[in-house]
């Protein structure tokens, strides 16, 4: 099995190198053979090549079986909203190039952690939610530009039924497997492109009778998951929709630092912490590793079929948390100074 | 001065029936005379007349030199996306006739429902935050239509500099009279309309020296928002990502019930509770009416400049709730039953 790694910018570097450490453990425990193989991508690509997806990237990652990937941005982009060449047009190539149409994240609370979020531990409690974000349509990908002289700007939204049935297929599916609700997202009260993801969700649905769908605007969805997170269990969204609901259910574990995808679809599949590059605490050492301990676990349930081997990662982690050891965003007051980790020491 | 009443759908109409006696009282106490009119729109003026926004009810709006409004909406056109005459076509036409740019949303918590969010009151208390969400543009005015024989559907975003520019400095405006910081919420990362946003903030910041300007991702806010809610002062973003952060808010304040909301532009002004028509509640009398009253209360402070009596507004309503009334959306296990308010008698 071929897995490539792709660390890109920031803590992206730092918490990559701990998720493969994880994955070369595994394999010695487990006496699995995996190949590994470095690339590019960003800002250090953008540096290196001008280009923030190399094409010499690209062609590693058709390769592989499947990719642990970091993070990419830099905060000199963001200030400049006029530059030309962005570390994410990396990111959304590779999305749609790879054919990664669904990207799971799921958002498990662990026991020891239930008091690190701002969020009331009774509500929290129990709280156990798969997301399914579109990844590769949406307003994302339609045609963007200016126009009346640089002074009107745009983006077109689109969705076909083929993109929506695919991604609500996997959903409710997935569904099955947990507890059988699945809440849909939109703002069919007021885009077109919600009324036909409604439309198809609405189809699909006969053919999942013992599935439970419940259909939610975003602005309402984004009000329950704080007041009421246990009423959610799978749910199926758009790709802008996604992007924010999941950044704020990241608050319900607690902290983005624990937070893993999955983005699958056509081939390979990628796996990485749902935090981004994050500059301002890159090299200090204090970026929390699990996410992409836990991305490693998930590329090797999902893409590998390893299962025992993707549950003894989440076991140790567990245990680690047990343990109370603690990297500084999950930590508080009551954190002994010798059991505060640093990136290293936690992988 | 003539106040149109609006009431709506659902329980906006049983709240705004209070809101309206809050100023009718205010007007005897202060000495002041209000003409009222009243008006149809949403659900209800389909059923009327087969319109969501009459052009009886838009030209009364014009002629008025304020609004109070209660909510539209049904659950009918939600399960049924294709539906040609909604009801938030109503709204919305409203909005753009009117020229209501600039959707005010204070996030104020009141001391005694400290308790009544899921966050924990550690992290909440002190919060207070205004939303200047923009209006009348973004993704819910531009074109939008299906095409490929009904198989994608599409919507456009767009952003002028003028659109952006009049809602900045708004919120620049607000932000010297509060905690002069304000936070610009965009997704520069990805779209072109964030990215003229963004230029437009920035190229006004340098007349507000005394402002402090950030500017965050919309997921990164999102999450922030739970996070750490006093990072906030003033936010001013663009139609869609206002509609889901700002209900997302609605937590901070313990509950939608709470919570009003001024829409101002070229003329009249519309005020309205933050929450929707709710028929789940609608007809129990358990609607929480002080949406409506602190609403009346913006009427008076915004458009017609009555400070003192939108502060007597605000005053009863901290004193009912330091007296221990509640209705249920922000009771708890220990409200006794004799303080269980429904909705005539908490107005
Ligand atoms: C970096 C950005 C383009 C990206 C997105 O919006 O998809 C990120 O926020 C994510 O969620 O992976
Ligand atoms: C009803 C709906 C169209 C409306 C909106 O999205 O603007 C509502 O959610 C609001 O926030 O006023």
């Amino acid at each position: 099995k071929n897995i490539l790694i792709v660390p890109g910018d920031g803590i992206g570097q730092e918490v990559t190198e701990v998720g493969k450490n994880v994955l070369v453990k595994i394999a010695e425990k487990f006496g699995h053979e995996f190949i590994y193989d470095e690339a590019l991508m960003g800002h250090v690509a953008i540096e290196a090549t001008g280009n923030p997806l190399p094409d010499e990237t690209l062609e590693k990652m058709r390769n592989s079986d499947a990719i642990l990937f970091g993070a990419v941005g830099h905060p000199k982009y963001d200030n400049d909203p006029t530059a030309k060449v962005r570390p994410e047009q990396g990111l959304l190539k590779m999305r749609k190039e790879l054919g990664l149409y669904a990207n799971l994240r799921p958002i498990k609370l662990f026991d020891e952690l239930l008091g690190a979020s701002s969020i009331k531990p009774e509500i929290l409690k129990g709280s156990d939610i798969l997301f399914f974000r579109e990844l590769t349509g949406d307003i994302y990908f339609g045609e963007k530009g200016r126009k009346n002289d640089n002074n009107t700007a745009y983006d077109i939204a689109e969705y076909s039924r083929y993109e929506v049935e695919r991604i609500g297929r996997k959903a409710f599916e997935a569904a099955r497997t947990r507890g059988k609700r699945l809440m849909s997202v939109d703002k069919a009260n007021v885009l077109e492109t919600s009324r036909l993801w409604r439309e198809v969700i609405q189809a699909l649905a006969p053919e999942y009778p013992d599935i439970e769908v419940e259909h939610q605007f975003v602005d309402s969805a984004a009000m329950l998951l704080i007041k009421d997170p246990r009423r959610f269990d799978v749910v199926v969204t758009a790709n802008l929709f996604g992007d924010i609901l999941t950044d704020e259910a990241s608050q319900i574990a607690g902290s983005m630092g624990m937070l893993a995808s999955a983005s699958v679809g056509d081939s390979t599949g990628v796996y990485e912490p749902i935090h981004g590059s994050a500059h301002d605490i890159t090299g200090k050492g204090i970026a929390n590793p699990l996410a992409s301990v836990l991305s490693a676990a998930l590329l090797l349930d999902i893409s590998f079929g390893l299962k025992e081997e993707s549950d003894a990662i989440i076991a140790a982690v567990d245990k680690l948390l047990k343990d109370g050891f603690r990297t500084k965003d999950i930590a508080d007051a009551s954190t002994p100074a010798h059991l505060l980790l640093n990136t290293q020491s936690a992988g």
